[in-house]
């Protein structure tokens, strides 16, 4: 099942720099531990901002979410999931 | 070059019924072939909603704005493109 | 898998009356069923608009939007979708 | 007589951790004290997001802001409330 | 119970002048009669625009949403209902 | 002459909460003071929000200026004036 | 008492072309005779929109609603009123 | 001095096809004359909108509004312009 | 050549108060001198905000955008301009 | 391949000032060591606005992305890129 989701981080002000690179090298280790197990499908750079497109493929709601929300940086980032469904037209 | 594009359809009021359907199966032939192509990598429909989200795989800006405008729908959705970047956790 | 979805129905302006009349006889219909089924678990009025608010109970993302789009009101309808999952704090 | 609510968590940076795991566990109670009055009818987690959408059932507007006033979080949530009435197609 | 509704007028464009006429005749008519029962507590109009502030004195949700759609104009409006509470700052 | 005004009180998370309790409390004679004179005419809590709507009668914009900037919780709340005429179907 | 008024005009598209430069042509007249009467005291084009800024001079809110919904264009127009003060730095 | 323009295409459903492609015709060679007058300096496609980005280089507001009302597309646009002024860092 | 000009003031929450005061003197010396000159035609306070509408009447884009950028409150405002042109039914 | 970015620059409050300054130096000198490669075209001040609109000839979305995400200011602004594509009335 799958679903489109938008990340926008926001860095923290406050956060000493080596805290927040420590949380994006966990995020970067968790990021690609799911992509190889298939849960993180696809995952994007949007052009000129600290965001990403991401494509997840998951069995449940419960499921995304808690992906989602273990995500190092996700008390850093504004996250929108919008859910996806097969088109009638593609060949996949 | 990936491109993330969500497009909305907005039926026409005053097209004839089987006009429309016309027209619907044409873009489906047409996005069935760049599919094929491998120009259209990926296409989601919105659940609950008559939009898609699609990833296109161009050369350029013009190649994809030429996609784009010459779908049979084109003149009866609202196209909105975000460019897209390699991200440094994708494993891909 | 619980989703909740707004619904702002849209009148047609050219549409004959009697023929609204009856899209909404089948609209009525086919809610109560699927909530007879456990499939659209609640379903409120919006107070001062012609629109709802639901719950849907569904088996996935395919499945919502096959319910959904097979609304007799589809075509005439706004409709937003969102993901929700269980929260820590429902003793549910 | 029903509302959805939705509420939106915004984390204080400067309070400490600590601190907001007692609000937080304080917010437990008070949600699931609610929810065995039956005034709290429906509890769910927006996936991705710090959020909820709740269903509370009240006698009064003045009944809900004081609940809603009262809880635990108030200070760090963004509300918003929606009056909703009985739906002419709801079996329930 | 109060609740603030704001009502935009949208006059429709294929309705014949008269018709027109007659609906809003019935409209004044249906308010002058729900502000001398004291439901229709106050009615303001919105400098420059073809809309109003309303505040609603009523029994629940429901009787709200009743007495609302059956406005004349209630097909040519859209409405929108925050609910009030009595605030403790208020003397009244 | 009336105004419709909805204030939003954004809390300052820099002051200490004894003095911003000294301004709530400050507010509160002033917005009875007002009342009392009839200029604030009626003040209602938004239903869930740390907001109200309110309704002033003044003289002229820059009296309303005057009164407005002068409520002690001015700088730290966002408002909104709407200017209000009588509308045709009023009964006051 | 001063108000900035912000007119967007959208053209009728049923409208015979001759009966709609015949409500131009009585609404030149009437903003021209306004602007002798000091009432309308400035009227600006918005560059490369159908649009104006105007700033009127009245006696109350209600002189100013009677003013702006006798606009020859008023039902083919969309107007926001924002009610202005004495700004302490104004020499004038 | 210069400004950017974003033009909207609106294409009017009740417009015949041979009208509009006039229309356009006209429209083409009024942007070519002014592209080699320097008027209209840069002319750009959004990619997947029926939309450009321009930039206009005129002596007055008055001269570019003069130049963006004659546009044959005009009625059909909706367009936003935006003024601009030299930058520090650029090297032109 | 005319502008209009919308400022919202944003106080910095860090500075403290005199320095603020002796920003804002030093804003109103300014603004009065431009008034004095000609060039800042009108101010007006927004009834309810810490915000003005002003007209400016400059040479050039980049005139004004060197009499905004002096501003002393600059920093610590949000500003946006609106380019005016002469209105064909302005008797200025 | 063109691109027009534009470009909010957010002033961060806790930087000493002479840090910030060190900053825009940098980000002048790379701003015009690219004009001079020609990747970027072009670079307009908003009119009293902190912000840019820019437009970048470049290879690809990757290389466009490694540009702007390398800006010494980079982590002060909010971007917005839109792809931009060969207009058929340009003449350039």
């Amino acid at each position: 099942m799958l679903f489109l989701v938008r990340m926008d981080v926001q860095v923290p002000q406050h956060l000493p720099a080596d805290t927040f690179e420590a949380i994006k090298a966990r995020e970067k280790a968790y990021a690609e531990d799911l992509q190889r197990q298939g849960k993180w499908q696809a995952l994007y750079r949007v052009v000129g901002e600290y965001a990403n497109y991401s494509v997840f493929d998951v069995e449940s709601n419960d499921e995304l979410h808690a992906l989602l929300s273990a995500l190092p940086l996700f008390p850093y980032m504004k996250l929108h999931v919008t859910p996806l469904a097969k088109h009638p037209s593609s060949i996949r």
